[in-house]
């Protein structure tokens, strides 16, 4: 059976990505070996891991003001690094929008003086708060978001001017909508929704914010370390780096973040559109900041709900269960998610939806 | 041509495994899905994680005084984690005898009393220190030392008897020798010598020794986290702990750890014995701590060195170029490198000798 996978990460990786990584598995670039277990210090991987580099920074348009790092630990290890990284003057303010934008928060109070200068948590994250209206303080080293939120599925449609450089959480996002990195001190991204496997993560990081890091940092957070180092100041999570670079790659010759952000905007349409239009299923976020890539929606009942995903699944649509916090359903649909899988979820939809009126 | 790889990391994987994780790279277990894209939160991936530390626990003999964490960042990440986690009463003693044993030191350093009370510096790293005759501190949270040094080719064939918990950073030899579990507090490793891929750090802590972390610790270093979540706080590494299972199942198939430490000392013997009676090749190391699992060696010149390098490498030996710190050459051989392998290695060494004598 065909399988749709809406999980909201790890998640569905391109089909011609896969295939050349299964068909090269064992004998990469014939060398003889595997990239599980080649040297990160030979020219085979390096070369991996430059092209991964320079590809991402052709696919955003990264100027050479930036560093791309490649390294581990998920969007979770960063909610301590860029703290321990950054708060040089000991005080940074967040906006917090959903689950993780208030982990990123929680995680930085051990480090200095945080502030919560904005929240939509009053009406259960379903909105984005107005950026122009918010009172940023002074002398703060940055100002941190969350651009797309998971499990809420919403996301930023303007980002707020701030004199202190502005850090993202763009993990859910990242290569899905243009983005003008410039905007931006800081840009950090788990690889495991429109890059690749997990165990990598991204960092986007603006030269002459690095460099001022706490004493108390350890030396594999110091994002000054890893740029000295290419990022190979100890093994990197070099499998991963490979299955990212595939899939630059791949959306570089689908036309690059442009062209995606159409398919993604067509494909989110179809599905919100169907849901409000259904008098069955309903999404609870703002219509303004409807997320690109999580498409949380509800039946009229929670019995229904759990019925839904147990159907659903059966039917080759997996991972389609909302996140605890919020309930229901949840679709999401990356890059790498084709119209064909939204669609076959529409129809399904529809068949449910007659069924269990 | 057949190549074998003598990195010291990432390193030779299994042949059966690569092929296995090539044949199941799309399509996992008749899930419609690749390993590499699949939840973390799936019942499928969860199969893998928890196979994964079952087989780890079975083939090292863990008791369930010690729980097994699945992680990033590798050694190096350690480093810092180990004292972050460990030092309640913000002392502890050191061992140095090489490279990364160093480094482990220096990063503890920055968080509490670290005194190094035993080291090889003295003889370039050629032998382990008695550690019968170390003076240990008392009132210390820990001992650390490194059981074999990759870049050195040296190996501890005791343990020190302490008051203080032992930490050992095994990332070199773990699975390679039968180890009693527990005479140690905590051992570490990087996942790509003996395990799998890059990406994958493992760590084998007692329970006790968990929940004092340092309030700075950030919260994705803290052992009592990772392990109250069986190490899905986050998104783990899943492609990689599905790696290490394959490679645990083929460990086990082959007999365990007893078994392969025969297969090892065997190949070992080989290469040392090769060695020390060509009159051509020298290996610095004192004869009982010498590595089953690193052999540097060099021959009478340093021209002679990096010839020996480029000419292996065009017979499909590879990576066999010795650290930076040590000169010369270094053969890894973990315990996917078959004994064809070290076979192969020693004839050209041979016919090397012969035409450069």
């Amino acid at each position: 059976m065909k399988v749709y996978n809406f999980a909201p990460g790890p998640a569905t990786l391109p089909e011609e990505v896969k295939l050349e990584a299964q068909r090269d598995f064992v004998n990469y670039n014939n060398s003889g070996m595997s990239v599980t277990e080649m040297s990160h210090r030979s020219k085979v991987y390096e070369e991996i891991h430059n092209e991964a580099q320079s590809l991402l920074a052709e696919l955003m348009g990264i100027s050479d003001d930036y560093k791309i790092l490649l390294l581990q630990g998920g969007a979770s290890m960063q909610f301590g690094a860029v703290p321990l990284n950054l708060l040089s003057k000991g005080k940074a303010d967040y906006i917090v929008t959903g689950n993780f934008a208030s982990k990123a928060a929680k995680e930085a109070q051990k480090y200095g003086d945080i502030a919560v200068v904005a929240s939509s948590k009053d009406k259960n994250h379903t909105y984005i708060p107005d950026v122009d209206s918010v009172a940023f303080r002074e002398g703060t080293d940055y100002v941190h978001l969350t651009s797309n939120n998971t499990v809420y599925g919403t996301r930023y449609i303007k980002y707020p001017k701030t004199e202190a450089p502005l850090v993202s959480d763009m993990s859910s996002m990242i290569l899905s909508e243009v983005i003008d990195v410039n905007k931006f001190g800081l840009i950090y991204a788990g690889a495991q929704k429109n890059i690749g496997p997990a165990g990598l993560t991204i960092v986007i990081v603006r030269k002459d914010l690095m460099g001022k890091a706490m004493p108390v940092c350890p030396t594999m957070l110091r994002y000054d370390i890893h740029a000295e180092n290419n990022c190979l100041y100890n093994t990197p999570p070099a499998f991963a780096v490979y299955m990212a670079m595939l899939n630059f790659r791949w959306l570089k010759k689908l036309g690059g973040v442009a062209e995606i952000q159409k398919v993604n905007e067509y494909k989110a349409s179809l599905l919100y559109d169907f849901i409000d239009n259904s008098g069955f299923y309903k999404n609870p976020v703002q219509k303004e900041f409807r997320s690109l890539m999580n498409v949380p929606f509800t039946t009229p009942s929670e019995e229904l709900d759990a019925k839904f995903v147990s159907e659903a699944t059966k039917n080759g649509l997996i991972s389609l269960k909302g996140h605890r916090s919020v309930g229901g359903m949840r679709a999401s649909i990356y890059n790498a998610m084709p119209v064909e899988g939204v669609k076959a979820l529409i129809e399904f939809m529809k068949k449910f939806a007659v069924e269990n009126k």
